[in-house]
């Protein structure tokens, strides 16, 4: 498994009527979250694009919203990928506030598409390579 | 079951660097087509917070995204009730493009708050009074 | 002159804490003035970026905020282009609410770039020739 | 003079067709900006909201775009206050990417409204306090 914490203050403009972190905002967090991750590995999101020609639509997505995140909370995302990527990779996230407590929870599921020929190619080999290490077995 | 369909027309600040409608945009699009079906009801989500005090949280969400919606599309938002809201209400909504083609699919559930007390009210009188017709038995 | 109104209804999800149309969010919807003014002559800034390669970013923009929108008020947007463009274009935009009361005005200055050069080649021939009914002098 | 620096890094949500941070998304960088020169008052705007019912609208904003930013960019946000606000305040922010270059420089000015009566109501006591030290003239 791997997982990576990193930190979002919510933004004013982040906030609705209700005075909650908008909903529809949850999407960004997560995707700040997985980018994250991915710098964690050592590589970046933006060079799978830029140099590798990679991109990776999002096919689906659950959340569930536990509790409302308010304006300037400094929130925790933790995401984590517990399967091994094949033809998709799944990540599941967590965002918690300054006590701890859970306020969104949610699993992204993505794909692997050139950018050349707009074919799904499965996990590239230089992120393969990155993630080996964090699943393989370990035996006694 | 109650239906409703209204347009959206994608924005430029709405897609990202892949041309595409960035995949955090869709739950706004699902908020509209919401807040249409309420308003075909003959009432507005608005004055259900403001008049009322009830506000209506989302408590999770469901989306697939079957392909890419791009710049300058004219989008077909369909959202529907397809249950009489008890403490909850589920709206599901389809998105099609020009060419009437699955763009995105999802299933959002929200709860009946009330402002003053924070408490979960469940579904309102007067909003139950519009949605019963669409829900009536049709009997033999 | 060329002008042109167009409607948009506030979402909730641009509103704010305060519960107003957040401040940011106001250069999108000049940006529908825009693209919907460009619309109304027969041609649409898609076409634009596809078609022609052409790109228009902005330059500088100047706003003033007279009165705050609300949560769902459907605003009118009325754009103008006061003067032939020709190195650069000048969108005039003022947005008013259902009383026709004046919310936000600006001006914001755009160029014309190529997408394959990067370089600024001011206003393209078939955008000139749209416009230039519009500006030609009426002589005595 | 006032002045802070803090970073933000440009989100895939926030890019745009064209690849660069969309322009509509800098109002909420300079907000940022704002917020962070306030805390490093050692204060924060969100008290200034909840516990003196101070509200600061937008009154007006001017931006010029100098050269765009890209996904992933690391950008520093450099905010200064350099009158001692009365009625009004005014920032300036400008916005460089990771090799200094200057992407975007803009002027915002705001009022102080109370959330209780709607009025103006001029620079709070406690947000001239922090700020006197820093207007001081250093006489010989």
């Amino acid at each position: 498994m791997v997982s990576h914490t990193t930190h979002i203050r919510v933004r004013y403009g982040e906030t609705d009527k209700m005075g909650y972190l908008y909903y529809g905002n949850y999407a960004t967090y997560h995707e700040v979250g997985r980018v994250e991750l991915i710098r964690s590995l050592g590589m970046t999101y933006k060079s799978m694009e830029d140099e590798h020609g990679i991109l990776m639509p999002v096919m689906n997505m659950e959340m569930r919203f536990v509790r409302p995140a308010h304006y300037d909370e400094l929130l925790s995302v933790t995401t984590e990928v517990r399967e091994m990527p094949e033809k998709t990779i799944v990540f599941r996230t967590e965002i918690r506030n300054e006590k701890n407590k859970l306020v969104n929870g949610g699993r992204i599921k993505l794909c692997f598409i050139s950018a050349e020929t707009g074919k799904n190619v499965g996990v590239p080999d230089f992120l393969r390579e990155k993630l080996t290490p964090y699943f393989e077995a370990t035996q006694d």
